[in-house]
């Protein structure tokens, strides 16, 4: 799959389907990017943070990336997150996601480590000089705990550097100005930007954008892929009812008591547990050290796929 | 090494010195550590942040730790920061540096990922159970950006989860809470409290702290040595004007323009200046995507190692 | 001024014009509400944070009141910022802005001190208790640093305590779901969901928000008029185009040397540039202690307008 | 009270009692100040955080003021809070509470509003030039959100602006830096430095502390008088002893119910739940909208009250 054109339409993150032992189940991965084909996205993004990258050993993420590739490589692209605190660290995953056959790389910012706007782009440019691949830059400040400035990515874009970004920040402000930034500068040719919000994806393909890269893609993926087809028509009525429904869908994120589990164990566990109920994957745990979800979440999550006609 | 009783005295940690082309400049590394064995430490933390853990890639990680246990190992202990995102990652490099020699591994709650005090207590327990040596927490919020209270430490410690705490936190009434609660609960027999500051290890150390993790103690492994046994003889006012001195030593940290780098540039890039210009380590360079010191930068750490007598 | 029906359209934050000794230039203020009622506007917010509410001592912030409403009170309107740390202290700027005729009053959640949402939504309560006129919640976490939950404001809204919500989070997933809310439980008669957003006014008009309260509305009244008509319309094409037209006028907020003043001395001393530089008022000085734009500055605040065509 | 030597000792904040329906109770609020001086202290810090400074009004401020002055000025020197969001605020507070006859005023950075470094030294020099009193810096980044760096601090006592500062940051390596400055700088006549921590007392008179401003000295003043001459007296061993059953006695802040209120409810309940317990105050009400402890808070308040020995 060559990768010459800007990336459009709808790249799920895709879930990680584990084993009751902890270990990757290809079959339910499988299974699961069938699902994601078959509800007409456009791209799969594999190792994102909805595909708990950051719980997946090295190991485990080279399987990840070969087991999609190896069943849908050339029909679609696949895009891999190489989530890691550096430089010479993502480097690394580069290096075994590219020979595995991801058609471009996803990273972030450095974390972990204090930083600044000069070494994230040093960070960018190296990660760009050795990847085989085109770089997409990762914005998601709640896990990276620093912002890409517009500034910072339009100019990265200009230097050929960024192929494209996709933005979870929240800050539907800040990307509108990359947006326009991207069209102003009408020479960054093959430049996407796409949104990682699950709320406001109508918002932002109003605004422009190219594509969306939602975590609920992976329970609704046709949902998503009729939201963008109506956003491209110009349909803004049935593009907010839609987005309305997908709306009330993402409440699962939530089912997990806050007293008892962090956020990434109820959002992640409810996608899961929604995938197992709608019966595309064989089991519903999350990595550790995540806190599954009670029977009566689960049925909770139950009750949100069938408020959506899922069920 | 056994590492049986409790981890008492100056374990510093230990600075990577690197290549012009930034591997692992074993044969300054292992001069390194002669000039703080020399200095008179009590043990050495490999893989720490002041080690640029959070730089290295996984072989460099394994080239460090081989090369310090295969020099000093036995003499005195060696511990190694298997530092990661959460359990999976963790326990992975808790396999090759314990497999390279490491008498304990120091490991920090999840991090990147929306964790909770349930999460970072099962992480550490599964961490232990996989682990055939002690573990130690390491207290970092300015990087792992959550707090571990004294209740969760003192309940794993308990337990016989954790074998001692390095607390970063800069959360010096939290610090004492651990080291009265470890003292109250008489049975944690062999925890070890640590502080990581450089600049209050003698309040440290009166309020019954056992040992200290000082990054400056790479610069200056005499001082920290001397501050710790005025402590322990109770000589107070040697000890303040020894942690005096060293505070003003410290203040090399700042020398990096923070218009053009960021902290980390500046501190590590200070302390492997110093290093040196005392002729310890062949090459100051720090990790990609660091920005390097200037001359002018480094020129005034020389002031402050002259200011402090050490040059 | 009754306030009966839910309050719609463009309600800008009117800046506070000041003499060059810091006092309240009542000539320019009028002047400047003649021009944003001229524009078209629906409604005046004064003592929002863009008129400098934290910086207006409790003599000057009722003689905002008394100004705007003494000129316009009746024709449109006026809704007040009670801003204070807690209740006892909000109650006394309900006091006052009430009597001076304000037409409904805008609070935050307690800020200074460490809060809860139970003591957010008793704060709220005992406001309305206390308030002649309707209560709109401020949700403002960049200067109240928490952030109201959408539960919590459809909650207090369906107990009638709330009239409405001035949503300036940036956090547009959380907006939707109040504008979802507020639909849903349809018994909410009244209540106004307005978006403090100069840069996504339309996306916000398009999920169903009811008004809009934009800081750059001062500058540019008749701009934001206009792209609130073409939302109502459904013209979203002219919309998309008017907003960005504003979003390259807001660029103005950063002429301000960062390495110099902070972000409210540039901000709101560029919409008071351009405010002089259009004729408005009589003099840009922004409240102490903020840093007076440089005479550069100035000068690229008027490129801004140029480029707008304001100029 | 002249104010011409440097500040030092201990120097509560004192707690302002109310009545059951929120004013100002002048009769318990004497009690309590006889209570203090009876234990020893060297002066009193009226209307600071402790005082619930952030929820009395102008009125209820005045009136502690006047009834502290009234009853004990002259015999000690009563420093006054006054907190607001910005300079032109915060310098009415500075008319009052010095007609009043405050003998010192304390002031923070600005908050609320974005600020700067340049505006925070711009806000200190025009409160110093508007006070007719000595002015202190409060270092509160829990409040304020943003943190006082100790070359501020060092410059402005430099200038004759600040009398002092009173650090309740937390950070005791930025305080020891503001103590060694201030040595360093001999010039620095009178300048005060007071740690706002309840927990590390003796560590910051080790490292040379002027004094101490701590809300648990409301309940038990002897004690930190006590801890304060053993310190004094360099009988560290006694010190620690003392402040360690200090440090017991402070888990009372943590009493009330997380799920269910702030902490600033709790710590600031539990205060007044002993000073009522301890027959000081007549009543344990705190401020509104502060949630009250319940009768099982309070009475696990008493059991902290007896393991210190103070009921």
């Amino acid at each position: 799959m060559t990768f010459t054109a800007p990336l459009t339409g709808v790249v799920p993150p895709v879930c990680t389907p584990l084993t009751p032992d902890r270990e990757v189940d290809t079959a339910s991965l499988i299974r699961l990017v069938d699902h994601l084909v078959r509800g007409g996205v456009d791209g799969l993004f594999v190792l994102g943070s909805s595909s708990e990258v950051a719980y997946l050993t090295d190991r485990q993420r080279r399987t990840v990336v070969e087991t999609v590739v190896g069943h849908v490589g050339g029909q679609l692209p696949v895009l891999a997150g190489v989530i890691d605190m550096t430089t010479p660290r993502v480097l690394d995953h580069v290096r075994y996601v590219t020979e595995a056959g991801a058609d471009a790389v996803v990273a972030t910012a450095p974390f972990y480590t204090r930083t600044h706007p000069a070494e994230i782009a040093r960070h960018f440019r190296l990660i760009a000089a050795g990847s085989p691949v085109p770089v997409l830059a990762y914005d998601l400040p709640v896990s990276v705990h620093s912002k890409l400035a517009a500034e910072l990515v339009l100019g990265l874009a200009a230097e050929g550097v960024l192929a494209g970004l996709k933005d979870s920040s929240g800050d539907e402000g800040g990307f509108r100005q990359v947006v326009m930034g991207a069209r102003a500068r009408g020479g960054i040719s093959g430049f996407s930007v796409l949104t990682g919000s699950e709320l406001v994806v109508d918002s932002a393909l109003a605004m422009g954008a190219d594509g969306v890269v939602p975590g609920l893609g992976n329970v609704d993926p046709e949902g998503y892929v009729r939201l963008y087809r109506y956003c491209r028509e110009g349909d803004w009525e049935r593009a907010r009812a839609e987005q309305e429904r997908l709306c009330g869908l993402f409440g699962m994120v939530a089912v997990g008591d806050a007293g008892r589990m962090g956020g990434s164990s109820s959002a992640l566990g409810a996608f899961k547990a929604a995938l197992h109920l709608r019966g595309v994957i064989d089991c519903p745990a999350t990595a550790e050290p995540q806190v599954p979800l009670s029977a009566g979440e689960v049925e909770r999550v139950g009750k949100f796929l069938a408020g959506a006609g899922l069920l």
